[in-house]
């Protein structure tokens, strides 16, 4: 398979070309340069070919601006002083080129939309709500009650369970699965595999058996939320799991009944949240991070990758259980120590005691000594 | 989205109102108060209204219990004795009342069930036998001579293998696959997108590249198993995978081929299992543990969350295997001295030899000295 | 459930009886004794049958050799020559019994395959190249300019999006959805619920909230791939994500955007890859291992089980960063004493300089006493 052999980079081609001053209204940049300059892709700065724009964020690539071919490029304001460019290109200033890139990509580029309308293999209960421009794809099954907005597309194979709700703008990758009186807000995204709404773990144990307690909460998603593939958020027991607007989540995470996750907080890969969880706004969880239950994280705090929470963090700071990597031998040594640590710990204590008293004598038989002099 | 300002709750509505006398005989419970109390639905103590069933079990909840709402209470009899009671509400006494409160939802609330039938979008294999009142959602696949029990409900877009026994009362949710063969007890419950039976990770190197093994043994859940969103249970290689009676899997856990799971163990999310490893009877693996190949654990063994196994466990207890969590900067310097707990260790032994010469010199000395003296 | 009482092994049986002198040829097996010995299936020594034949790898089931009733064995030169072997039981010789076992059983088992054709519940787009001989289950949903391969099967309620490209042979089990543009090699597996080219998790956060990077680039699955049950592949940002020939990727992976596998390489469950690394060739990553982004991990290393990797690893060997178990209150004790691991470093180097210190003084105290006498 050829396309193996070397790295393939896909360029963003615009669906219509773009003249840069309206692109540069649009993503809200300034403008240096030609105002008539075409834009029709974004590309790398060494990659770029005439009518791409490209973007210079980290400095290490400065190098690449004298020889880019791109018709235009994102800068910093410090970098367009700095620079000589010879042959004028145009430039959109930014405090921060890489989320203006983001910006100006997001204009570019548009997943092509399904036409809109009902596929005929669909499975759509008769009082289910669904907007005249909203997609639905092949296959989709909606259950009774169901609302779904405006130019919302609920691709091929997902299931969307009674009385559930869905915002204007929604995306619904193929085979979502969304259980019975859930909310997804408006522009939020779930990718393929996710399942919103399963009962959470919640059993008593009595007599030598589990005993299911209902779990009959939702799960309640806000708007601009983006959920990754395979990922599982439970239904709350009797209170609701709530993801609060602009919250970003990536694949195969896990959260608990009765979580809370506040706005603008991102929780990476592989990522476990126990259940009855609160996490604030603006956090950073790490991948394959995990947090025990009923605790709560403080705003702004960030957890790093793999580490384990088992108690509420009420400082916001960044957060390291990890233990570190080594060779193997090296690690086995190191271990075995570990799982003495307290008797390490003792002996330098009796160490201490020990020295103490020898200092002691040491001291008096060397005042006996002065004295004896 | 309103929905997110607040912690919403979902009070249980029973689907016919039940005299409390029959409920307490129902689950066991003996009754205090009214025999002839309506009960409509269950709630917190704090949130209950007339109608309500409520319980106590957390001691710091009992301030609740002078102004709840609730028409009955589930409560010990310890807190019977104590609790004046002026307006004397009903109460159901219980050891445990969470269980009890576990037992009494389950009577109050039922998932309304779809209608018994095939869906007409369903794909029936002509061998398959399904029981006359089961149900068959839309798009469900059906594979040849699978038996489907009585009263089981097979949710939209699941796909049931060839060779596959769905027991009575089973619960399939939505989009679950069924591997050919495997086998799915009496009142189990699968959610969504859970995967039953794929090939367990069987290659041999060889040359330079990998051979694969057949995977053809099957996997094998007993009843009254609940299986998470999204896990996954590998079908063994020659040999079955077993889950025994009463196991429940949380979310996103991978169990590899030829494991067997005792009775009434729970498995919480993100947990990954090896192949061939046997867990007893009544274990907990905490939320993202991890256990290696070929181990055994002794029946009643606890394994905390994010807690890596790597030798059998004989001895039934509590055991842990967690970095503890530190703001970044203070891991960072103990890391450093933890990848060099070996040196450190040495440092400690080489002092208690010094130290131990020291003093035998400085014995020695006070002995001359006072010889000397 | 009677299945539950006892392990049940299945063993193999041979599509078509194989006379032994073929087998061996198939494999590349040297073969001792009668060529004639017809094989009709496989099973473990202990439980083989006339017609089977079994293998014999780890020397201590070496005791099973005496009593088997097998119709041939792979063993090893010194096992075939150390064996008396009284009743004359035709041999396979091989340097690894195990691979040339997985060779034997894979020419033996052969999955059923479905009829060629396409199911008339499938949703194939009028634009897509379908060989004919391949397999299109039911219900599958296969998008614009798709190709896919000679005898390809992809199986019921899978999901391929437009211009895919799927090679000859490959098996697309129940339920995986490819997102548009991706290709899969020869002969690859993918098993059920993987999502192969889902959105990468690329998000630049400007002015308090998150801009989505547009995801554009591809996943590449080279030949003789084989993927576990709900694996996530991200797509490249704007290059590919490159799984090579030969790589073996078990369930509940997470592979994030922009990464490389080399070939050969196996990725056990529930590891977690974040996006842009790259992992070499024959590199073994234990399952729940964690790789952070960015890095780069040589050819031929060995990341254990539940270790999490922070750095790029350039010397191939056996890495593990893995807390040990214990029991908990144990482990209670180590950790306390972890968390401030610098101050006892520190501890320990003072108490070295200053039994240091006492010795210099005990040497002179020494040598004034000395002097003094």
């Amino acid at each position: 398979m050829d396309a193996l052999t070397s790295q393939h980079t896909t360029p963003i081609r615009a669906n219509t070309p773009w003249r840069l001053a309206v692109l540069a209204q649009a993503v809200g940049a300034i403008l240096k340069g030609n105002p008539d300059t075409t834009i029709t892709g974004a590309a790398p700065l060494d990659q770029a070919s005439a009518g791409d724009i490209a973007f210079l964020s980290n400095p290490k690539y400065a190098v690449y601006l004298r020889d880019t071919r791109a018709s235009a490029v994102i800068v910093t304001a410090a970098t367009h002083l700095a620079w000589d460019n010879p042959r004028g290109i145009a430039c959109l200033i930014a405090d921060n080129p890489y989320a203006m890139y983001a910006r100006v990509a997001g204009c570019l580029y548009r997943e092509p939309l399904p036409s809109p309308g009902i596929h005929p293999t669909a499975v759509v209960a008769a009082s289910a709500q669904i907007a005249q421009d909203a997609v639905i794809g092949a296959h989709v099954v909606i259950g009774e009650r169901a609302i779904i907005g405006e130019r919302a597309v609920i691709h091929p194979q997902s299931v969307i369970g009674d009385d559930v709700l869905i915002g204007a703008d929604a995306c619904i990758y193929p085979r979502v699965v969304i259980y019975p009186r859930c909310v997804i807000g408006e522009r939020t995204i779930l990718h393929s595999g996710a399942v919103i709404g399963a009962d959470g773990f919640g059993f008593a144990f009595d007599q030598g058996q589990w005993i299911k307690i209902p779990q009959i909460g939702r799960v309640v998603i806000g708007n601009d939320v983006e959920i990754g593939a395979n990922t599982t958020i439970d239904r709350g027991a009797l209170g609701d799991t709530l993801i609060n607007n602009d919250v970003k989540i990536d694949n195969l995470v896990q959260l608990g009944h009765n979580c809370t996750v506040g706005e603008h907080t991102a929780i990476v890969g592989c990522a476990g949240i126990a259940g009855s969880v609160a996490i604030g706004k603006n956090c950073r969880i790490g991948g394959a991070a995990m947090i025990g239950g009923h605790l709560s994280i403080a705003d702004g705090t960030t957890v790093a990758a793999a580490t384990p929470v088992f108690s509420s963090i009420e400082k916001p700071d960044v957060y390291t259980g990890v233990y570190p990597i080594q060779q193997h031998q090296h690690w086995q040594k190191n271990a075995v120590h570990l799982k003495k640590l307290d008797t390490l710990y003792k002996r330098v204590r009796a160490l201490e005691q020990s020295l103490s008293d020898v200092q002691s004598k040491a001291q008096c038989l060397n005042g006996q000594k002065t004295k004896g002099e």
